[in-house]
């Protein structure tokens, strides 16, 4: 694959995965970067935010990387420069998301201006999953698409995934509901992590992990897995061996009876 | 989403699987087929062409249903007609794939002559899974695209996939090798288009598979599983209780250390 096919595809060359269940926040988000099978690259996707007591924020980025680097950067800045927006001033973390959201576009804006029209190849857009909670507010995840609109996660979607979201999708199917702990599903991450690592080459180590407890208004629990971190490795053995196990556990496919349709008779 | 949206989107609307190991192949296939969530129909998408002692081919289909029924039409019909080629006459299974590459090619051409330029959300392409033995050759499956090219599945890639593919792989990446049975083949393809299903509602039973025991050089051997079938519905539930017992039989993740990004304070 070119470095140009990969810019058109790069919001699958990562994975970010935010979980809201009752008793907190789970963020979990893999570290590669890739324009292309020559261009491989290590860099954390998750950034946190916080003002002890008072707000606590994770902000995880996919898509375009110089892109979702200079909207952290404006971030950064609208923080230190005290502007009339940010996430230091946002009064919920709807008024976050829609300011993450404008920041988000301008940025891709301002890259598609610099390069000239037609170049079809060049996509700036990125996309973010922001999660946690603002004093008087409730924790809560918000998913920012490249076009700055964002939506929630709910009862019934406690997860959301940005970037190469199918391989680590049907675990967290099985396993997340409101009801689940934050260990429950700070574990779940972690498999859906490794089975996408396992199955897509452009999602890497190392993994990063965040917990936050709904309430505490703290930067919650920060744990980064290396490729070579005891519990990953011990997990990736176990869950092999266990699917091994519940696969040779299940019947076999019952004698095939001929049914429609029917075989087309060469003559 | 659109019906306009989903006929861009429509090879996703389909998840088709072939398998290669030494003592034969497998092929399993659903059956829904959408063009938008008011637009949903049941489409068998797997066709068998057979002359027993001589050849034997199994055709999943995915992508535009019009171009797909008229490629299976054509084949047909050059069947029939006793043309010059024709899966009948075709020496290889090369040779097959290619005669197919190409009047998927023509199909999907003469669809797109049919409308305006620059209907952008168009989209005729097809792509297909040929698979059989032909007698003097070897069992073997190929993936045909809608450029009409086509790859082998091989020992480090022993199944190939067309359609919505991510969610099924995992499992696959995990259980099948050339070494594989024919039977552990099929549990494992039913159980991959069954996590399909469960994480993608445009992926629907029934779901056929076919099974062909290499050298045999018959029609192998057809089974359908509709969403009521009772092995369906026991994989399903004894996959959800093992997954969940391999689940909670894995560590606890570590307490998370502090450490890298730091927190941006708020100020």
């Amino acid at each position: 694959m070119t470095a140009a096919q990969c810019r058109v595809k790069n919001r699958g060359m990562t994975y970010c995965l935010g979980i809201a269940v009752d008793r907190g926040l789970v963020f979990v988000s893999d570290s590669r970067t890739n324009a292309g099978a020559d261009q491989i690259g290590t860099y954390s996707k998750m950034h946190r935010f916080c003002l002890e007591g008072e707000r606590s924020f994770a902000l995880l980025a996919a898509g375009n990387l110089a892109t979702t680097q200079s909207v952290v950067a404006q971030i950064e800045q609208d923080i230190e420069s005290r502007a009339s927006e940010s996430l230091m001033v946002a009064e919920t973390l709807d008024d976050a998301a829609d300011y993450v959201g404008r920041v988000c576009v301008h940025k891709a804006e301002q890259a598609r201006d610099r390069v000239q029209r037609g170049s079809g190849d060049f996509v700036p857009e990125a996309s973010f999953i922001l999660g946690g909670e603002i004093r008087g507010g409730r924790a809560d995840i918000a998913h920012i698409y490249p076009e700055g609109n964002f939506v929630h996660a709910s009862a019934t979607m406690p997860f959301l995934q940005i970037g190469e979201v199918k391989y680590g999708k049907p675990i967290l199917d099985r396993i997340i509901h409101p009801g689940t702990s934050i260990g429950d599903a700070l574990k779940a991450a972690v498999v859906s992590m490794d089975s996408t690592m396992r199955s897509n080459a452009t999602v890497g180590p190392p993994v990063e992990c965040c917990i936050y407890r709904a309430g505490s208004l703290s930067q919650g629990r920060h744990l980064v897995l290396d490729e070579h971190h005891e519990y990953l490795l011990t997990v990736r053995r176990l869950w092999a061996e266990s699917l091994r196990q519940a696969f040779d556990s299940l019947p076999d496919v019952p004698g095939a009876e001929e049914s429609v349709p029917a075989v087309t008779r060469l003559r």
